[in-house]
């Protein structure tokens, strides 16, 4: 599982299926002993701990893997590492890593492999469990709107949700700084003022500003970047009566969305988190399953 | 568990009860699947270590959480990050932050959260290791005289410590450099010369020289130190005939104990780490029976 | 299992026979719970990640220690850091550290300790898969003719390798940069010309340069090595017919070895690396059963 937009409907549906069925309490355990390694060469809480956790409920045997005592030390690379792996019997990899497609010199290694995040790219995962809350929240996708709102340029996860959005027949609108807009291929929805945007939306996506990824330093403050881009409590009295708000997190209180929203009626932040674990074990059963794996 | 001061007599004495069991070989395993994770935001070898164990001999699942790998890099706060823990699933953290009392942050959190070391604060479970150690070598707390000789000041381990002993009925005096003296409400025993104390109590406590939590240089020298208030060889021999040494490790050895004294016949220091790992699976089980988990 | 200068043809031998029966997927567990732990003081992706697969598939339970964030920081010496572990409870340690026989300062302790790299010592666990990997492909040692090539100086597995190898039988040849050869009492075998030594072995065993315990720069280039000392396609073209290519790893690709060699039909660098695990199985298991823990 690479990019959303390898994913057919049929598969998404199937994903959030058995995700819903793992949130439900369903056991499933291998019917024999299958290694698996998270290879996070970027920080991460929620993606690493939140896999890190499915494998367990799936019974999965977690080999450690840290980066930063590894042999990539001593210049090794992906691809070597990776081969080392499955050489050592490692029978499925989650890998995020700062490089946009990490994965494609990786695509001569027959071992199955999970996109955690991949630079500006994709994070599969975070879009499945995302579609997940939407679908908790709505029963449904088609004609749901939905706004993803703040550093568009920068998010993998925008990226991978508008796709896999517009897909499954939600319409998708953007807003942020305009220096933020990313008018590539992909992302070439409607943008709107954040104040039009957040009147019209059913779905409320705020993004994490991704100071790590910006080649110079954010002109505006951030108390300003809350008043001009952020979700203030005027501007949520103003959403739809049933519309929710998300954030793949982690949270910049006070600047992507008022300190007091966080844990507000409206807010699917941690419920998001919570769904992650169940999305993510239907992840890994599917891409497990695909190599003849088993699961009683 | 978050402070000594918490602790009723009757909590430590069936806390003590539970971990003898556990050092006789006791086994007890859950009723379902627990997921428990150790943060560590200060460096550890035998607390974090002895946890990890603990919740393995107790069957628990360990989730590891390396915070130096973790979005606490892109200023994720500890709220937060307990808060997505929880979420995703987690029913218990052992924390050790810098911060004193850091768990006041956590208050509104309805999770489980074990005191693993906050700041100068409090260090219960080493508490509950030390009366352990204690309790087996005296079989009693009345009466019995302890001395804690070192950097009271910037020790958890004397405030932890002090307070549940004067409880059980134990009389603490301290000695150690005038300036690492705390004057505070809860550390006020009385100070006495190092050779005076020396001679006086059962069990005698060395605290390790806290340079991580110093605002200046020590202003004498290692060697010195020693020699004015460290356990020397001289110094040793006028302990009463069953007086024990404790030292909460790690050891500067050399400083405040001589090299020899280290593994010699009194000393517990060893015997102390041993006791740990029964004394805190006898604090997780605990804090999980009250959130009504069980062990069979 | 610390140098294998102490390893007996027998013990190699036993040892070789377990490794196969676990390579064919002879499963063991032991009769009760052990721990273990993995202590590696330099950075290392392939030993720490087989150690830690090899602990899993023999049912061991791996306390995780990471150096980084423990005690080691504080000033705690390795010898107290082993004896806090064993006081823990763990039954088993594997120790990789920068120190040449490192395992000297613990020989009072009690407790079976498995190197996995000393300095520019030792390195048996990796002669045991190498060892594996030459005797799959051979059937036999005595007689064959093995070429060590490139940092013999620096590398712990020539030096480990080249001891067990003579032991067997075989005969040990030397290639590499003048000033890297080692004339010490160990390793005093016959050097060859690169261009002769590759006409001349069975077993062509490339080593690693190692940057990392150099003194001052190298002061050819690595292109330049390549051509001088390196295993270009043309010297592949000299090899006899069965002659096979080893490499440690991690891999300087272009370096030691030509990039399309390193996955070529008579390199076994990843077979090397699958053998790792059922080697380290085989060690384990010895190491554990000779303090009479047994396996079923």
């Amino acid at each position: 599982m690479l990019t959303t937009a390898d994913l057919t409907v049929e598969k998404i549906n199937s994903l959030l299926i058995a995700a819903d069925e793992f949130s439900k309490g369903k056991v499933l355990k291998p019917t024999k002993e299958i290694f698996v390694s998270n290879l996070f060469f970027e920080d991460s809480t929620r993606t690493k701990t939140s896999f890190d956790i499915a494998e367990r409920k799936l019974g999965l045997q977690v080999v450690p893997f840290d980066v930063t005592s590894s042999s990539v030390n001593k210049g090794e690379s992906l691809y070597d590492t990776v081969k080392t792996l499955q050489s050592l019997g490692v029978n499925l990899l989650v890998i995020r890593h700062k490089q946009d497609q990490f994965y494609k010199e990786l695509k001569e290694i027959d071992l199955p492999i999970i996109n955690g995040g991949d630079g500006t790219g994709n994070h599969p995962s975070q879009t499945l469990l995302d579609l997940m809350t939407i679908h908790q929240e709505f029963g449904k996708f088609k004609g749901l709107k939905i706004g993803i709102v703040g550093d568009v340029k920068h998010s993998r996860v925008a990226n991978s949700n508008a796709v896999a959005l517009r897909k499954l027949g939600a319409k998708v609108y953007f807003s942020g700084p305009e220096k933020w807009f990313d008018e590539g291929a992909i992302i070439n929805g409607t943008y709107l003022s954040i104040d039009d945007l957040i009147k019209e939306v059913d779905v409320l996506m705020l993004l994490r500003i991704q100071h790590e990824r910006h080649d110079e330093k954010m002109k505006i403050s951030l108390n300003n970047y809350h008043k001009k881009f952020g979700l203030t409590l005027e501007r949520e009295k103003t959403m739809k009566e049933n519309a929710i708000i998300m954030h793949p997190a982690p949270i910049n209180r006070g600047v992507e969305i008022h300190d007091d929203l966080v844990e507000s009626p409206r807010s699917r932040i941690f419920q998001q988190m919570k769904n992650g674990v169940f999305a993510r074990m239907a992840i890994l059963k599917d891409a497990l399953e695909s190599k003849g794996f088993e699961f009683l």
